[in-house]
């Protein structure tokens, strides 16, 4: 399915290199040539039937590179898992869902190394080719009676994908997936990848996890680069709450399958390759932001003319984050002031007397002054499902994109009774 | 009425210059000596009838100071009033609430000074020692139809102090006052405040607005650390949204009435006059908090044992401000782990293995290992109308405190309809 629509002008390198890349959407994990998943409920989580713990397999060692949560309190699996990506190699991922292993001391580590060394030894490959992940409730042990057996019975399918994007789900109402496909060096080269949560920087529940994983050969330094762009123009623009999670996780792994020259910076499609990676995990980014928790609309914030593109993603991600700009979505309330307040607070630069502003094709500020408007259309322009906000900053060609969601009463009613 | 239990710890000087002093709960601001204040119903706020205009007036010239929104985008009467008073003198202060007088280009500014022009001309002073405030919505420019003839009907009144506090009101639902008094060479000292809003760094639906006045005598230089230096410990440490307003501004005015030797750093009462100054803004820092939109509960976050003081400011402010941590203690879902998580991204050190960790009087954390905890008591130290978290870091001797609210339905219905 070729949908070009879903390249966002800021990812979009020149039209000769997007003839070569279209967009996949709902592609599987194990549509990529040599990766392998499998999936089983172990009953981690409470509901007694969904997939809760999966294996995603690349049938030889890959080139992998991961970024983790900035905050300080980690989850064992994120200090192990990044620990071992250190070197640039791993053949494995285990994943469970329903318990976040954080805050769990030192036996929170001990069952986080005996997870990889389940899966390894199920394997026939070295613990040290193993990452795990985990998501779910923090501060409490994982049922480690009901992970063993778990990891013990999961079969490898070569079409096991969509199984799991669907073990990674905590509160999700719907598993995320995205792929691309693109020709590098007369090769087809296929990026897919899962993901689950709501936030990177700012995530949700308890996590963000997005594994990506690709069939082109990429040098190990490069591909280490690439990760920690492609989460700054994506995951990292993306906000359900605010809270940083203990466990996000990002981890790429390319296994060279497809038998293109390794990418590297010198590579000729090197940057098609990074803007069809990077437009993968946007689209991952943007169908958990469209899945927060309670959320009804869905809102994208674009900005332009900052003085470079970090400050402009800096106000974009700020207005989407604002609890203020996201119950006024809600409730289709065009207060168009609280989205310059946010970007005012944001730390980017921003001169009052110089912004353009608009809620879909209702203008609201020109030039730092007020636009008169008609009432009826600003509450249209915040009534559908998709909200498009955008501001000119007139500073400079800095262009940045920041997606999130409204604040509603479904959000109160699901984080007010999650553990009980 | 004498109240030493509202003195935290945390600003609690020796017990010797607390015997100099008292907690005045709900004292006015027209209690201190050289103060009067009146307000009227100018129609600005839609209601038509609520007080929502007022003048706060010293009859001799005070020693003045303030600090205001780090928000890049500003008031007009912020920044003209930030600008008035680094002369350090000011007589009078009119203030507006319904509308915030924000993003209204040059002709917000205009009225911004039409307002101090007309309210100068009314007193007989000189505009040069007035300044101005203004908390509403974002984006209308100020009905001055309303707003001349309204300045002109003010009457000064010596009672007028409980008044002012009403008129600054948006959408608090009690007016907030507090007050302290103390003895300084020989003196009686009086110090009173209003407040409206909810937030410093992180107000509410527009705007934290604090006005503090006392008889004392204060050299310039060290009532313009003070001011900065009691935010710090009051107003800058309490959130209910996330969202730092434009037109947030706390003004202290001190008219030397009281006949006492200018307090300077090197005057003996010096720290005391800081504590009760301090402990007059935390008072009303913890009002908002308590009236904070659709709040139910309200939360005292404390941490001991940080590297510092502002470490430990930081930590208790991310606990506070955590949707995830305001949801569970509006669902009364004793869900720990999201405490330390917001620790872990509040910027502060923390090293979990050393945390200790309760919710009321229930322990779920020690040296970085889980405590076994009965959930009904758990449930319980989160189920009344104020919840008490305290932590300890064990790195060092730093204290701090911040102050919040739950996060409920109630929240979004208000600020989901704020403009219609």
């Amino acid at each position: 399915m070729y949908n070009r629509a879903h390249f966002p002008p800021c990812y979009a390198g020149s039209s000769e290199e997007h003839a070569h890349m279209e967009l996949i959407a709902d592609a599987a994990i194990t549509d990529v040539t040599g990766f392998t998943a499998g999936s089983v409920h172990a009953g981690i989580k409470k509901d007694g039937q969904s997939l809760d713990l999966c294996i995603i397999y690349s049938l030889v060692p890959a080139t992998a590179a991961g970024v983790f949560t900035r905050n300080k309190v980690r989850a064992a699996p994120v200090t192990i898992s990044e620990q071992r990506l250190k070197n640039g190699r791993c053949q494995a991922i285990v994943v469970n869902a329903g318990n976040a292993n954080c805050c769990t001391g030192k036996r929170g580590h001990a069952d986080a190394e005996r997870m990889i060394d389940l899966t390894a030894r199920k394997l026939g490959i070295d613990p040290s080719d193993v990452v795990v992940a985990s998501t779910g409730v923090i501060g409490v042990h994982l049922p480690m009676d009901r992970v063993e057996p778990g990891i013990d019975s999961i079969v490898l399918r070569s079409d096991g994908g969509a199984d799991a994007a669907r073990a990674i789900m905590t509160t999700d109402t719907r598993s995320k997936m995205a792929g691309a496909r693109l020709r590098i060096d007369g090769k087809t080269i296929t990026i897919a990848g899962i993901a689950k949560g709501s936030g990177m920087i700012h995530p949700n529940m308890a996590t963000m996890l997005g594994f990506l994983v690709t069939d082109a050969a990429v040098a190990p330094d490069y591909l280490r680069r690439l990760v920690g762009e492609a989460a700054d123009e994506s995951f990292n623009q993306m906000t359900v709450d605010g809270d940083t999670s203990t466990n996000d996780s990002l981890i790429v792994l390319a296994n060279g399958q497809a038998g293109n020259r390794p990418i590297d910076s010198g590579h000729p499609a090197a940057a098609t390759f990074k803007t069809a990676l990077t437009a993968v995990a946007a689209d991952l980014a943007r169908a958990i932001a469209r899945d927060g928790e309670g959320a009804t609309k869905f809102i994208e914030m674009i900005v332009e003319g900052a003085v470079d593109a970090a400050d402009a993603r800096r106000a974009a991600k700020a207005v989407v984050s604002s609890s203020l700009v996201k119950t006024a979505v809600y409730g289709a309330d065009p207060n168009w002031g609280r989205i310059l307040c946010a970007m005012g607070y944001s730390g980017a630069q921003i001169e009052e007397s110089k912004v353009d502003l608009r809620i879909g094709d209702v203008w609201l500020m020109r030039g730092g002054e007020i636009q008169a408007f008609d009432r009826d259309q600003g509450v249209s322009a915040l009534g559908g499902p998709d909200v498009e906000i955008w501001a000119n900053l007139n500073l400079g060609s800095g262009v940045g994109r920041a997606w999130g969601c409204d604040l509603t009463e479904g959000y109160i009613d699901i984080n007010g009774r999650y553990t009980t």
